[in-house]
Order: structure tokens, then sequence, then C-alpha cells
């Protein structure tokens, strides 16, 4: 098969690699017939995280199951399935408790020693727990971007805002407008937030923003966006902030914008982020997030991508196939693109 | 009338200060029946915070009503009253948020200008926002204790639990065995938690914690005390821990017993903390705390003290009068006491 390896920074390349087998009882072999770039690939392909050369990479995928082994109970050849970025056995404490992201057995896709979701197919371990199957039929050309983004980024912004408690009602703000930040935004419209502050200078993000759900849109960072939001909720702050960026300065601002006693989720791999404590407890401040049980959340964020009630899929604005999916990274890098979608066959 | 004063470290005097009187129409003048010490009294007791000579002390308070201002409308005089340790108005948007604590204008008994609680009477500012009335004839001596902790101690450790999301069912872990520490266990089994593990290596404090419904009582300190967590929990570790101490040392042994995408709450005044954002974010965990909303919680928890179902004032191990109060002082910075409780008239 064809599929996408890491060169070396800057450089994607598309090489010949092994079709996936089965190798355990419980595992299946899925065609991919979607995938996409994320935010996280750019750290390797910009040098900021290693990463070995010919490594596979990407780690969202929808696809079609060609083989199941013997153990795999709820999937058969042809059925469409939406993967999470990690598998997961299903079984262990973890993934009992609803964090199946921290599965002792569990592993993502491009790791050392598996396959990428950027090629023609994967092995997926434990695919009756890992993979959530798609109604036959229901996977129209028109859908698969929204059930491609339940693999990582719309699972990834709605637990920025379950992390920090949005419920009915809510006054929230997100920091960040890439692909996580507007996903964040129609996560906390979902959950019911009666306001929605999205923080972004780009007028099509800013019109997605929208879109989504939020009520304002912030076109001012840092210091100048804490004043934005004061002053949008009288002095008071949001009552719930979700920092989907990860820097020092959006975690700075998502702790000024949040009313004393409110909620920060925060979602963006942290790169020199600090949690000052005495802020945190000053303030009375409840943090939390990191990496999404993205799993945890398929099932009721595919009814609702089913349902027509939400279109994470919007997030993409490129498309490429998987021979020119150096370009997706690129436009991406360069921010020229929200989000690089990979069609295949 | 007579009040302690702070007049220097290690030394607290009871002085003649002028009767209090009502200021403003929403005060009460509230003469105190009990009042006690407070762990954070004795940093000022220690020199280890500043404090102005001869200024008030104490901030938790049971008394009764002794004259009311004319805009006063739920309370009247002789009504028994529980106080917070904060005063609020009731109607900023923290109060109407759920976070009187936060009051725009709040204070504390015993700040700069105001009465202390360890004194005769006090100036209570918007007294029917603030106070939390007693049914007439249930404030019995034996049930004294109780109401007093509910002015800070009991809600103290029951935002512990509420902040690190202890519900029905919940493996709680709480880190100290001071009087809020054994208060947060207390609370967790009254959420419903199904197995409750104290840490502690007093036989006394293991006892209370034990009739306060801790399951298990951890000895040891530290990796040690993280260790007996993992093996309690086969090695998952705790849904919850409620961090009740606030040193370094203690919020570590929280952050390291508690499961992946677990709860930390946290309600010890942070000396030399850190919250390291790479372990919090890697392990999912959600951080939560800072000084309890003491007035939120005091009806429900009051409820539970009338109907017997809670009885934090076992908390209080040695007992003073007003002018022995240095005593009650000297007994805890010795740690012959967990809490001292002063009864006045």
């Amino acid at each position: 098969m064809r599929a996408a390896v890491f060169e070396a920074p800057g450089s994607i390349v598309v090489v010949d690699r092994p079709d996936p087998v089965l190798v355990d009882p419980g595992d299946a072999v899925v065609r991919v017939t979607a995938t996409c770039v994320c935010g996280s690939d750019l750290w390797y392909y910009r040098g900021q995280s290693p990463r070995a050369h010919g490594q596979t990479i990407g780690h969202e995928l929808v696809g079609v199951v060609e083989e199941v082994g013997a153990d795999v109970r709820t999937l058969r050849p042809g059925t469409t399935v939406v993967a999470p970025f990690r598998w997961n056995d299903g079984d262990c404490p973890h993934c009992r408790w609803g964090a199946p992201v921290a599965c002792l057995r569990g592993g993502i896709w491009g790791q050392p020693g598996a396959d990428g979701a950027q090629g023609e197919a994967v092995r997926v371990p434990f695919a009756d727990a890992t993979l959530v199957a798609v109604p036959d039929g229901a996977a129209t050309p028109a859908l698969v971007p929204s059930l491609l983004a339940l693999s990582d980024v719309m699972g990834t912004g709605h637990h920025a805002a379950v992390a920090a408690g949005v419920r009915p009602g809510s006054t929230v703000v997100v920091v960040g407008d890439g692909a996580v930040g507007l996903c964040a935004v129609l996560a906390a419209h979902r959950l019911g937030a009666e306001r929605v502050v999205a923080c972004s200078r780009r007028p099509d993000r800013q019109a997605l923003a929208r879109r989504f759900g939020a009520s304002d849109v912030v076109a001012g960072r840092g210091d100048d966006a804490v004043a934005e939001v004061l002053d949008l909720t009288g002095g008071v702050g949001a009552d719930h902030v979700l920092e989907c960026v990860g820097t020092a300065e959006s975690m700075r601002t998502a702790l000024a914008a949040v009313r004393p006693y409110g909620g920060v989720g925060y979602v963006g791999l942290p790169h020199g982020v600090e949690l000052p404590v005495g802020t945190l407890f000053g303030r009375g401040l409840t943090v939390g997030g990191g990496i999404a049980p993205a799993r945890r959340y398929l099932p009721e964020l595919l009814a609702d991508v089913l349902a027509g009630t939400i279109e994470p899929g919007l997030v993409f604005d490129h498309r490429v196939g998987l021979e020119q999916i150096a370009d997706g990274y690129r436009a991406m890098d360069g921010r020229q693109a929200v989000k690089s979608l990979c069609l295949l066959g």
C-alpha cells in the first residue's frame, strides 16, 4: 500500500509500505477513505518535536472494515467506521472509568511499529472497543468530513468544554481559532452555552465561529482580549474559558478572562505554559483538560453529526489526495489552511 | 466588650474594645456564643504572615442576634446564627453565581477595621445575606460545636470534595489530618464516596477519620503514602484526592495518588506549591479549589447537622474560655490539639 511517512522536518513523502495484516484475534484491517493533517502533526513537521526518519504519520481516519480477526464481534467487512486517534482495549480500569485515552494497552496511529492514518490502510488493535461503526449508507460524501472530525478535533474541543464545566446558560470564551478552537465553539454552543465569545482576528475564521454558534467575536490578543471579555461581561469575566492553543500567552489570557470560581478547560499541548498556583487558589479557579478521551465522546457526537445538528467538518478548508498530502502540511504550516482533508480511493 | 487581639508572634491577649454598633441599615450586631482557632490563625501566630499589633483576630462564630438595622428582614434579636468566615452582600454578580466568597463588597472577620470573631460581639455587614439562622431551640450545647464547624472547616472540607468532583461510588484519598482534612473525610463520605482513604499517622486522628467515614487509613507520607494508595487501588490511584495541607509535598502526593483523568481538590493555602503543567496535562487531571464559598454550602450542611447525620464538631478536642484563648493557640501550635473551641458567656 501507499502511505505517508516523515522524512525530515519540512519533508513528508508517500512511499510503498507493507499491507497491514491481522496479528491478534481482536484486530481489524481498515481501508482508509479519509484522513487529515492535525495541528499536532506540525510539531515534527516544523522540527519542534522529534520523529524518526521514515516513521508513519497521521492519527485521524474514517475507513471501511476490510477484514476482522476471529474475536471481533461487532464489526464486519464493509462497515464504515470512525477511529479515534488512539486505540484502546475497552476493558482496563481506565477504559472502564471513561478514560480510554489512558488505556493500559492503548496506542496512537503512527507510533513506532504502527500504521499511520495517512495511508491506504491500518491495522486496528482491539477493533470492537476502538472503532465506532457508522450505520450502513449514512457515510455520504457530504458527511465524511464531519465524521472524520470526530477522530480528534471535535472530541478535543468538546473535552475542553466538558473539562471547563460548560452547562446550559454559560458564558464561554474560546481562546484559539484553529480547528480545535472552532470545534470548542461548536461544543460549547451544543452544550447549551448562552453566550460564546470566539477570539479571532481572521474574518474567515470569525465567520465559521459565528456559524458554529459564537455570539461574539473578540479580535484582540492577550491583555486586549481580556479587556474586551471584561467589557462584554460587565467586568465579571467568563464563566468558563476554553484554552485551545497551548502557549504561555494563551493560558495567561484564559486565566485572566475567567471569572472568580470559574473553570478553564485546556487542550492545547502546553509549550512553556505555567499554572500560577497563587492565582488559581486566590481566584478559586478549576483547571482541567489534557489529551481528550475522544473515544468516550464519539457515540454522542456521532449521533449529532448523523442528525445534522452539528457539522464539525466545516473546519476543513483545504483538500488533497494522498500523493499530495505534503501540500496539506505546507498549507497548514503557512497558515493558508485551517485543516487539510485528505480523501482516498 | 472583651476581645482577643494579636500582640506579636506567639502572643495573643484579651483586651477591652468598643462594643460594636449598627453602622449601616443592613447590619446586625451578634453576641458571640462560640468561636474557635483556625489552622490559618497559626500563620500570624507563628510569624509566617504579617499582622498588625493590636489587630482583631478570629473568623469563625456562632452567636445570637442582639440588634438589627432598619433594612434587616430575616433576622430578629434572639435568633441564633452561624456566620461564615466572610460576609457577603448576596447581590453582586459573584454572590448570585454561587461564589459569595468573592463578593465585591465582602470581607473577613478580623480584617483591619472589623471585629474579630474571637471576641464577645461582632458587627455583621449584610446580615440577611451573610448569616444563616438556626431554628429556635435547635442550638443545644451539644450541637454548638458542629454548628460552629460550619463557619469554616466543614465548608472547606466540603469544598475540597466538590472541587475534586466526588460523587456516589467514588474512591477518595484525603491528604492531611487536620480539622479540614478530617472534615473532608466526612464530606466525601456524605457525598456518597464508596471508599475514603485518610492519611494520618496519629491514632486519635485515625480513629476520628474512621468515625467520619474513612474506610482505610494510610500512615505513610509522600512516596510511601502514594505507594500505599496504589496498593489499595490495584495500581490505579484514587478517583479524587482532597489536598488539605498546602505544602509542596502534600500537593506532590495528591498529584501522584490520583488516577489519570481524576480530580484533585485543594483547600490548604499553598506554601511553595507548584502545579506542574506537564503532569497535569499528560495525566488529564482536573485541579480546583481555593478558599471555600462557605456561605453557599451552609444551608445544606446545616440541615445535616440539625438532622444529626453529620457531626463535624467532633474535630474540636480542646476547650477554652475567651480569657484563656491564648491557650487554644498554644495547644494547636504545639500539635496537642486538632482544633480549639472557645465558649463564651
